[in-house]
């Protein structure tokens, strides 16, 4: 029997009649011969509530009791979408992490999985039931409930799939898929049919925000194919998956934007070896992410030093680097907000040339400034003020023609 | 170290404040060098809410996945229990059903315990913890959650009291003790010192709903002193205990009311043996519970067998009673609404003659009719019509004195 997982996120079980509306299509899906294994995640807002309801009672609440806290929320969906698909005449079974022994690390709030007992799923698929399991839940070794963090259903979700095999893992999600730039934005983007891992992870650690790049490299590593479509209508989304050769004849997949960003320079750091070290492990130990990093020589022995945050981090790397400052022998430290990185990402990028210099043309003719330019082997991010971003990413999308299917483009 | 249980049931962990009322309490019992174990039902109308949200999806649903939903009730309120205390700079961990390893049959909505491993609460009471164990819940043999049923959290609370040796179940709740008589009804009740388990027993299957029965026959079998105190008051409760000597002195310690009673009448019954047994099977499978029953042979092959039921078991009682008429040879059958049953208990009884005709004497004074009797070693119960019923508690309490603390009572 093939099994395909039906991953439904905390909208898609919001209610009951959207719990209804997911089992018809669990339902449909069972029909054609399939092994279901629906993961859900707690019902829209419950988890909200709970956070608020712990943070009542403590500012600062003990990370092993919150994960005991919110996993109820997905263990309550799971419940109900069993009892849903009883009521459809449909035999089913929920389990949480624990009953299917996802065991994890026991790093409360942001654990990893370890392993996870197929068996007991295998088992009642057998028996010709639908399995629904808690999704972002797991238990360490000790029996302590733990939760795998931000897009923990979605990795869920994709580790059943490799450990049972499964045909396909499909995110049942708000949108209907991805496009090659945010629609809101760019009113011309096309849906993708497929994207590689390495696309789609650079996408949305860039904050193209419909899966979490830990699910997709969880997908990435264990070869798992994902299906991003919609939980309302019955069309096709995108499909993640390897590299095809097909892919490589296009140049450009997508482009996205990252907003409130901001950027602090070192400026004149004595250039020796490890002070950069010393900066970042600074940072990490201030718990900044640090976005992308530029540094520059000036001189034989100094170098400047710049590095892209969330402009929510600001504060706290403000205060780092101003604690570090002496120790690199920092001349200045200059701060830039408001700035925006607008990106192209495509895996042809490896075989095509160009890319850069048709994107830093399209922005040119579009009169906007480029701040800092940084490239990966897939990606070309260029950052910008932040009031000239959306003007940047239309002239972009028009260069590339990203209104078009991508079979359709000029290479 | 010795240990105290303290069980809060839902009205006693509603809110936030209610939650870190308890653990003020539980704080306190701590400082005096005791381990405390907390036992914690579902917050307020939680699991209301969660069964309404179910049969939304199900007008009736399986039971397993019931009981997976319910159960998120308790690990709501143990979680967030352990957050309050943590708040007030006091160590605490929270445990589920399954992660102590509270092991039940797997009969869902109703399970029965087979086995508690009293080994992690040990070890964190040894660490100097305070341990918040979720109620009413446990899992069977393949891990499935199962619930307890009613009174399900009071019964984890006196297990617990019982596997870890401990000193005391304290029963936190809406009431500040057990009284003898009902004080909305008899104003002048006064509050028993202590009560023995086999009178509580019959007392709370008369209805003075504060301790579910089976929590109480737990605590006899496993010798455990149950206190039931008030969650509000820091004022001494009822102590639930083994019979010593001087209870015996004390004829009636109590008196209540059960209301919504019905009675059914078959008259003529042929008097031969298998008939009754009969007439309780077919009523047990129609799910009916029966109450007191009385049989009187009214000629040498016939019987009058009358018995008690709630009114909301009168119709499934009739068509069941109707279908075995014609099997038993049952001449006519009557049904009495509207009655009420008044009852005095006492371990006294035993060792003392004419409490019944004390008691019909007071109710003849009050110019009560009694429609029947039934006795226990240590009870008696008449019906009565259900508009004298508080008529007839009133005399009977004045009758035995219920208004004097016991030891100043004529015997």
């Amino acid at each position: 029997m093939e099994i395909i997982i039906q991953k439904f996120g905390g909208t898609s079980v919001a209610d009951a009649e959207k719990i209804r509306q997911a089992a018809k299509r669990v339902i449909k899906t069972a029909e054609k011969g399939f092994g279901v294994v629906v993961v859900a995640s707690a019902r829209g807002k419950q988890t909200d509530q709970l956070v608020a309801d712990a943070l009542e009672l403590n500012p600062n609440p003990p990370k092993r009791e919150m994960d005991q806290l919110l996993s109820t929320g997905e263990q309550q969906s799971v419940s109900l979408f069993a009892m849903a698909l009883d009521a459809m005449g449909c035999d089913a079974i929920s389990f949480t992490g624990s009953q299917i022994r996802m065991m994890t690390d026991s790093v409360h709030t942001k654990a990893r999985i370890v392993s996870i007992d197929g068996k007991r799923i295998r088992r009642q698929l057998e028996l010709g039931k639908i399995v629904i399991v808690a999704g972002f839940q797991g238990i360490d070794e000790h029996e302590n409930i733990t939760t795998l963090g931000r897009g923990g259903s979605d990795t869920t979700g994709v580790a059943l799939a490799a450990i049972l095999g499964a045909k396909l893992c499909e995110i049942y999600t708000d949108v209907d898929g991805i496009y090659t730039a945010d629609p809101r934005i760019y009113k011309d983007a096309v849906k993708m049919k497929q994207i590689s891992y390495d696309e789609m992870l650079e996408m949305a650690s860039l904050g193209a925000g419909v899966m979490h790049p830990r699910a997709i490299e969880f997908g990435k590593k264990y070869d798992v194919t994902i299906h991003v479509r919609s939980s309302s209508e019955d069309i096709e989304g995108t499909i993640i998956t390897h590299e095809v050769p097909q892919m490589e004849g296009v140049v450009v997949s997508g482009a996205t934007i990252q907003r409130d960003m901001a950027k602090i320079s070192l400026v004149g750091v004595d250039n020796v070896p490890g002070n950069a070290a010393r900066v970042f492990a600074h940072l990490a130990k201030a718990k900044v992410v640090v976005h992308d990093i530029v540094q520059t020589e000036v001189s034989s022995d100094k170098a400047n030093l710049s590095f892209m945050i969330s402009i929510s981090d600001l504060v706290a790397a403000k205060e780092a680097v101003e604690q570090i400052k002496g120790d690199i022998n920092c001349r200045s430290v200059f701060v830039r907000k408001d700035i925006a990185e607008v990106s192209v990402v495509g895996v042809g990028m490896r075989s095509h040339y160009g890319v850069a210099e048709k994107m830093f043309e399209a922005l040119a003719e579009a009169k906007v400034n480029i701040d800092s330019i940084t490239t990966s082997e897939i990606r070309i991010s260029c950052s910008v003020d932040e009031d000239q971003a959306e003007k940047a990413l239309k002239a972009i999308c028009g260069a590339f023609e990203l209104h078009k299917p991508a079979e359709t483009r000029n290479a």
